[in-house]
């Protein structure tokens, strides 16, 4: 599913190695590097745990950057005033080898919560990944991965300017930007102002209608960095920075812990826009729901059984619900063929359609099935 | 763990026998009797996927019932106009049978949902549970149940008078009342308005205070039948009413699809009881807690993520967090023995403790682990 992109845009190099906070000599270490300060943006998780990272990188919006360190297998959460100590001891090891300040640098990390981060090993591994810096994305795109089965890159052209996107997913999926990490660079002449703005609405549409399952992380963000080298026409370069958002997502999604198929809820006919997004949040949230998508069983039942716990006013009457294409509901009553709809979900993409009968809201969320592997997956990662 | 309790009150009696809807012979269609009309409260399900049965007795409240009529193997939700003449055909069978109005026959369902009832076979198999009539619980008892693996029984004394419970659980268990399927007899005097301002505050406390996977049904209720034969002091029977309530809660999360264990989350020091609960049915419902915790991983960090995410304004710096009595979370910072912390998680009862350093809100919230066989229990049901 994973699209590779060879390379950043012009101005910008990464590296990723192993610096031994993952066992294994896996790679856990991500250095991207920008040839001098720009522009960026950043969206991040609502969540009252925030990491440190998030926070530091928080503090820093509307200044400059010119680099990004990122460890995966660890997500120095809940650690306390050294997980504090350890960003800004990483980002001042960052900042001697690319010479600027460490305000300059933005910090993410991505793992199990709550246990002490080796700042150590970070720190002394930053020379050898500066020597590695390289405009080739796939180093640092595999360095940022936790249990993903592989890289997520996407690129677009956006006029003469380039897109150019990096992300890491798996579990703990879900919205308020609490979802992932998500890198993008561009060299595209935006505004930091319209940069903010435009991240945020495609961050809304793409990353935020994520759900996998339904737990928020500490420490997700999606960052967008520009050298502002190449004019553009905005509407064109929002138009690219959602395609690459979205794209990402999907593979975020169609890459989730334990999952096997990529499962697209589609509300219709809500109030608005949010509220659809909503009620499809709710049904990809639905572990019953999860689980018979898993057996290729299209239990639309929990479907409505979901809805009707998140849209007290839902009326039946006017509902309709769709499974991989098969109307199994309707008007109040169960219609069509149940095996027609077992045969659709047999496919890698199955997408659920619940058309609520009202006004023009509409969304598509992004989800997976949930599988006996998601959870033993899950039961043993502290140590 | 579940309780035996052999007979009801003085003035019920009941029944369970296989009608046909359950495949294999099992008992599917439950009869309780009252030998005459009885007063009675109720606390429902808020999905407005609500099952006709649902809307069936909601409509009864506040009148007398003489008889209740439940069958399992299907849900009878989301069965369109047809769901609606099956409910009124049940209870003019039981009606008929018993020599009273259909009004003052309640019905419930349990299974999967949007599947057309048999209702031919619920209706023929009446006349024969009326003739195996009896005050011994425990066939109507097994012919309620779906998934679980064993009757769940409670009974107090409350004064001269009994209570006496029946429930069943398993999975689809989420709070707002959305949890199960939960009859009480007694024949304590107490008025209708106090019998359900009572109800309603032991459901509350009790069975709304359970989260298993998180996912509200379309059918679920608790009734409380009295004879108001026998007179009692109101705050007693309140008493004995709230522990009825609380014990088949605490076997109904004891014996949960898939689980292992049970999961007592306790949260203190939240502004008020209502929001501890909150909190604690949100760490309930997290996917990757109930994972960690069935491979006896205390994964704290999940915990407190589950808590960030439903409190945008907590603080970590007066948050603490023990797992099995082991403290590994204080005043911001990881503390304690996770060996210590494991050891505890090898027991069938584990208590997790947040107490948020605010004032006196508290609340137990009930759940269990997950395990891959709640996914596999899961993946095929529409069959």
């Amino acid at each position: 599913m994973a699209v590779t992109v060879s390379h950043w845009p012009t101005g910008f190099s990464s590296a990723g190695i192993a610096c031994g906070i993952k066992s294994g000599g896996a790679l856990d270490l991500g250095l991207l590097v920008a040839d001098r300060p720009v522009g960026w943006a950043g969206t991040f998780t609502r969540n009252a745990a925030a990491a440190p990272c998030v926070q530091w990188n928080r503090r820093a919006l509307g200044t400059e950057a010119r680099a990004l360190v990122v460890n995966s297998g660890n997500a120095n959460a809940c650690t306390g005033k050294a997980g504090f100590e350890s960003v800004a001891l990483s980002a001042a090891a960052v900042a001697e080898v690319v010479e600027c300040e460490p305000t300059q640098v933005l910090v993410a990390s991505t793992g199990p919560i709550g246990v002490a981060l080796e700042v150590d090993r970070l720190i002394a591994a930053v020379p050898a990944a500066a020597r590695c810096l390289t405009p080739d994305t796939e180093a640092f795109a595999s360095a940022i991965l936790t249990t993903d089965t592989g890289t997520k890159s996407a690129a677009e052209d956006a006029g003469d300017a380039r897109v150019v996107g990096i992300a890491k997913g798996a579990a703990m999926i879900a919205p308020n930007m609490a979802t992932l990490l998500g890198f993008v660079c561009t060299d595209a002449a935006v505004g930091r102002d319209e940069l903010q703005t435009m991240l945020s609405r495609s961050v809304e549409k793409t990353f935020n209608r994520l759900c996998v399952d339904a737990c928020e992380s500490t420490n997700d963000m999606v960052l967008c960095l520009t050298t502002g080298q190449v004019a553009v026409d905005d509407s064109t370069f929002a138009v690219a920075l959602e395609k690459v958002c979205g794209s990402l997502a999907r593979q975020i999604a169609g890459d989730a812990e334990g999952g096997t198929r990529l499962v697209r809820i589609i509300v219709t006919g809500a109030a608005d826009d949010a509220s659809a997004a909503r009620l499809g949040r709710a049904v990809a949230a639905s572990a019953l729901w999860r689980a018979a998508i898993h057996g290729a069983d299209p239990n639309w039942g929990r479907v409505v059984a979901a809805l009707g716990a998140a849209d007290r006013g839902l009326d039946l009457a006017r509902l309709s619900i769709a499974v991989g294409g098969e109307l199994l509901f309707a008007s109040g009553e169960p219609v069509g063929s149940i095996e027609n709809a077992r045969e659709a979900l047999g496919s890698d993409d199955v997408a659920v359609t619940c058309e609520l009968g009202g006004v023009q809201g509409a969304a598509e969320v992004l989800s997976s099935d949930m599988s006996p592997e998601y959870v033993a997956l899950n039961a043993f990662v502290t140590t």
